[in-house]
């Protein structure tokens, strides 16, 4: 159990743990996205992940790192997607029990694939505080195991890997880009460029609407969001004290977009990638093309969180 | 230039002929889609290939196979949409000018990507008459060389790269499908398919709205659709003579599907596989789920030939 920040050894150690229940997702790239946007971007698919997203990395490093015995109870988690479904696929190869509290707006498909792994699904009001209190009552009622989606070393090691497989794999990047919600990615990738190459710059990518983390960093403490209004349903979140604390230290720069540009750019890499994401995961491709000047011709890593959207509601 | 029916070292010699105009595209497997199918699926990802379409495939050897000084002309062909996008692409490549004839009701995103190769788009009605006439005007007054969609053993050695690729990457497949529309790929598929292993067994996945194919290996005789009515926009024409010549003898069944199993196989493959298909592109796909006695823990290859779809018009 991780319980300070973790080293790169961390890290390695995390990776291998989790290596057997993660697919090691590829990197593709285009010549007509490079167009684009101006610089030479590599895509890390982790929509091509476990569950369609990198939330399966933390959460299954979070669960193993429990002993057999100490899994009995099972593990319980709040989520509006993506963690929810890790949790629930993590603690089902681990032989234990999931309990997913869930916002009662989550959409379709994303709810009914927590349940297809299984799990329990216990519905809250689309607010952070119902999201907790619910959780806590789970948890108490149960004996389960929390396991936070991103404010946690466990987690933010297992979705360092991630940044760890890209940065290994392509050679020279002046850049990396993730979206940033809680933070859990976010954090991650900040350390993983850190130990691998302290001058690779690191950027995140966040809605306008929901800009905790661009407004935090510039004040210094964590400015809680006022709205989650924002397409990009995996970024509503306020960033965590030990994420927060993480990126205050190497983000270079947060770089907010609008909702029509995350719609813009999401469609772009439909429609040029054939590939499907969420939008979510548009947010750091929208902020390079919002600021070209800054990433030109540069080789920049970008991680394409997840692919779960719900193909009967597109913003297209 | 080839006239008869390739050998396997024409298809080879195609093969490097087209290999720096192509991109060796990925074969991808999910877990998730072969336990829904009850078998071991390897989808050949022609979605990725350079214009979206294996098309490139047939149209870059159809081109380049023509010496420098006979290019002078140009190229002339009539498409409904990735065919042409391919002529586009290949004789901008070859430094030539090209003429595309388009259904005046192909896609938007189809028409814009050949205007954006430079091509020159010149309207039809949207029947196979038009598209010949229209095409033969063309060629007329511009002496442009016509590079034919799929009837034309160029092109079927072009698209036979496709299933060279799959099944050199992939061992002890038994089975390969493929979709057919004018034949082109299916020929090609068939070729390969009985060089590299002649125990391999050829299907082919049909609308049953256009099943052309199926009628016509039944009659052994080409009979022509009397409609077009299918969301399949790829498979609308009436399977070529050089094309059918090579199917006889080498395809053991065509499957006809539903349309509303090819928007069914679509919209699994584009949830399950994070992966943007043109609807003639599940066509296969739809048939091993309507068959899946026939494929039963089999080991199974199917070329995703597509991923041109206009997203503001998705059928689900």
């Amino acid at each position: 159990m991780l319980t300070t920040i973790p080293s790169f050894s961390d890290i390695k150690r995390t990776h291998q743990r989790i290596s057997k229940y993660i697919i090691q997702t590829p990197v593709m790239t285009s010549k007509n996205i490079d167009e684009i946007a101006g610089c030479h971007i590599f895509f890390k698919c982790e929509n091509f992940q476990k569950v369609g997203a990198f939330k399966m990395r933390g959460a299954a490093n979070a669960i193993f790192s429990y002993r057999p015995e100490d899994r009995a109870n099972g593990f319980a988690c709040h989520s509006s997607g993506n963690h929810g479904q890790a949790v629930a696929l993590a603690a089902k190869l681990a032989g234990s029990k999931a309990y997913v509290v869930m916002p009662k707006n989550a959409s379709k498909v994303k709810i009914d694939a927590v349940k297809g792994y299984n799990a329990e699904v216990i519905f809250c009001e689309p607010n952070d505080q119902s999201r907790t209190k619910t959780c806590e009552d789970i948890v108490k009622k149960t004996g389960a195991i929390l396991i936070h989606p991103f404010d946690d070393y466990n987690i933010i090691a297992g979705q360092a890997s991630a940044a760890k497989e890209l940065i290994e794999e392509v050679d020279d990047l002046d850049a990396i880009i993730s979206p940033v919600g809680g933070g859990g990615l976010a954090a991650g990738t900040c350390l993983v460029a850190h130990f691998l190459d302290p001058n690779m710059e690191v950027y995140l990518g966040e809605p306008e609407a929901v800009d905790d983390a661009y407004q935090s960093l510039k004040a210094g403490k964590i400015i809680p969001n006022k709205s989650s209004d924002t397409i990009a349903d995996g970024l509503k979140t306020t960033v965590g004290q030990k994420n927060f604390d993480i990126l205050k230290d190497h983000v270079k720069e947060v770089l907010p977009v609008t909702e029509k540009e995350i719609v813009s750019a999401m469609k772009l890499i439909w429609e040029r990638m054939k590939i499907v994401i969420e939008p979510s995961c548009a947010v750091p491709f929208a902020a390079i093309l919002k600021n070209k000047e800054l990433f030109k011709e540069k080789r920049v890593g970008v991680i394409l969180t997840g692919g779960n959207v719900d193909l009967t509601k597109l913003p297209f």
